[in-house]
């Protein structure tokens, strides 16, 4: 059967770039050997790895000045760089905390320097985007997260900010327009509409480096990457590949302004269901719902069970939601398609006729 | 044409893990969802990080007390960890000095704490392995690498220690017999004999850790991956389900003993054509010869254009040697079938007759 794949991360990727991948295995490059079996020094490797980065480079047209990295260690990784590479010795960063992933990064800063919290929506179970916050204007950084996967919140609009701004976009990057000329730094794991899981994007201004006056270990300073482009120690190959096969499947599609639009017909769709629909509410403030993780939940518990059984049937799967909110999110990131979530909508609706 | 992939690492993988990983990323277990876009916390991966655990505990008859970990950097984010948790504050720690790997991971722990080196081959360009050091009673720990991939050497007896002992063994793991109780912390890079580059994997006593006085980041402290049981944020999936894969098909052959065995009739068929064939000859320290990389010279360099031009008509790929040793490596990882060595070693035989 079928499915559906509402998964929150790892998620959905295109089904031709799991082809692709698939076949990569076997046969990388028509030379008879797998992708996961030859040097990542050798030139086909080295091409891979180089048009995943122009791939980045165009589809966000990111600024002279900037370099692209793919590391290892997911977002969590980048809590700790973030912080070890841009907070001064004694410093001091501004952070919002708009959920568990803005919580670990703040814990991550928290041990190297002063934080300050400038906006937060914790006493509200993170269910909104905190605004008209001021940036102190004597921080290192200010940091943030686009998009909080786990509460379905995003950010529409990214504050002034009179001192470097670098932003969490894991779960949205890729989906919509940002001027990358506005950050000095975003992140990004690969895992939601990238890639498979254990590849880190990483962009970052090359000139606001090496000026905290710490020593920064090897492996966990930025400069470290930047001179040997990503290929400091062997690279993540296989999430790399995928990563660029995606990127490039995107392309294909029309870019970023083509996958915007898409994203929002099918957010809408899946919203406005949810508001028409008197057995389903929304968890999130409505003018920070996020395009990528619509979370909801079902005002009558006694068809929990019904509805979980169609939805269930239906082939849909990964839309229980996460415990600290709980009732159901669909996460429909860049490779769903709008006739998954149309099919959600339709069981939404027979529930309603039951 | 059928490859001879003699690449150093990322290096060659059973056929028929290539064949079973390439499956699952079209259907994994049959649910009609990739690998790769199922949540890391779903029961079928969690199913794979389990079995993956106890693979490795199973093959290396790991004894109670210890833990093993998948993790994400590589051997030189190991570098680092190991320093951070367990060289204490104001600390000293023994290493030796045998190639640009175990340079790396000296560096690291200089950073932390002073390092004495106690053996060292770099006086002869890494061509054997120290023997008969004393390792001092006073330092934290001593840190050896049990196999040097680009000089071809291997530590064929591990030194009697007085301290916690640490061994970087990422290209010869599971290729032989190790006591794991000898030890207190074995780290290596997947990208050998376990898997595709991403993940690292990691086995250590617990009782070793928390004594250092260092305040250690989340992200570095082997206590925090414990604790999560690796899942501490999104462990890298593919490269940790072929893993899996290869330890399965080590397990199937008859496990450590076995390939041991076969891993020593590889090596000897080949070292044997270097001894007797006298256009060829060997870098490393007879005693010391690695049995998973082969690095040799030839002896007249006027065969060089013919010699390649012969390998490489043959299918032979990654025999070029590393740029600080030259000639040529043939690496021959467990998943090297012997029917590949013959090849080359027929080729050194015509060019010997030609």
């Amino acid at each position: 059967m079928k499915k559906h794949n509402f998964s929150a991360g790892p998620s959905i990727l295109p089904q031709e770039v799991l082809q692709q991948a698939s076949e990569a295995l076997l046969n990388f490059n028509n030379d008879n050997l797998s992708l996961i079996e030859i040097s990542h020094r050798s030139p086909p490797f080295i091409e891979v790895m180089d048009k995943a980065k122009n791939l980045v480079k165009e589809l966000l047209q990111v600024p002279k000045g900037y370099s692209v990295l793919f590391l290892q260690g997911g977002a969590s990784m980048e809590f700790l760089m973030v912080a070890l590479n841009l907070m001064k010795i004694d410093g001091k960063a501004a952070y919002t905390n708009t959920g568990v992933w803005a919580k670990k990064a703040i814990a991550a800063a928290n041990n190297l320097g002063e934080v300050a919290i400038v906006g937060d929506s914790s006493d509200k179970n993170c269910n909104y985007i905190p605004k008209g916050y001021k940036i102190p204007e004597d921080v290192n950084y200010f940091h943030c997260t686009s998009n909080n996967t786990i509460y379905g919140t995003q950010m529409k609009e990214f504050p002034t900010c009179p001192t470097l701004m670098v932003c969490d976009m894991s779960s949205d990057i890729f989906s919509r327009k940002i001027q990358v000329s506005n950050f000095d730094l975003i992140y990004a794991g690969a895992q939601k509409n990238m890639g498979p899981a254990g590849a880190t994007l990483v962009i970052i201004k090359d000139e606001i480096l090496g000026k905290t006056g710490r020593k920064i270990p090897a492996m966990l300073d930025y400069i470290t990457h930047i001179g040997s482009r990503s290929m400091f120690n062997t690279p993540p190959v296989f999430p790399i590949y995928v990563s660029m096969l995606t990127l490039q499947w995107l392309k294909n599609l029309g870019g970023i302004s083509a996958i915007e639009k898409i994203n929002q017909e099918k957010a809408e769709l899946l919203y406005n269901e949810i508001d028409r629909n008197q057995l389903f509410e929304g968890t999130a403030n409505k003018d920070d719902r996020s395009n990528m993780n619509v979370c909801f939940l079902l005002t009558d518990n006694s068809k929990e069970t019904l509805f979980n059984e169609m939805w269930n049937d239906a082939g849909i799967s990964g839309i229980k939601g996460h415990r600290s909110v709980g009732g159901y999110r669909a996460s429909i990131y860049n490779a769903m398609p709008k006739e998954s979530i149309q099919v959600l909508v339709d069981i939404m609706q027979k529930l309603e006729q039951n």
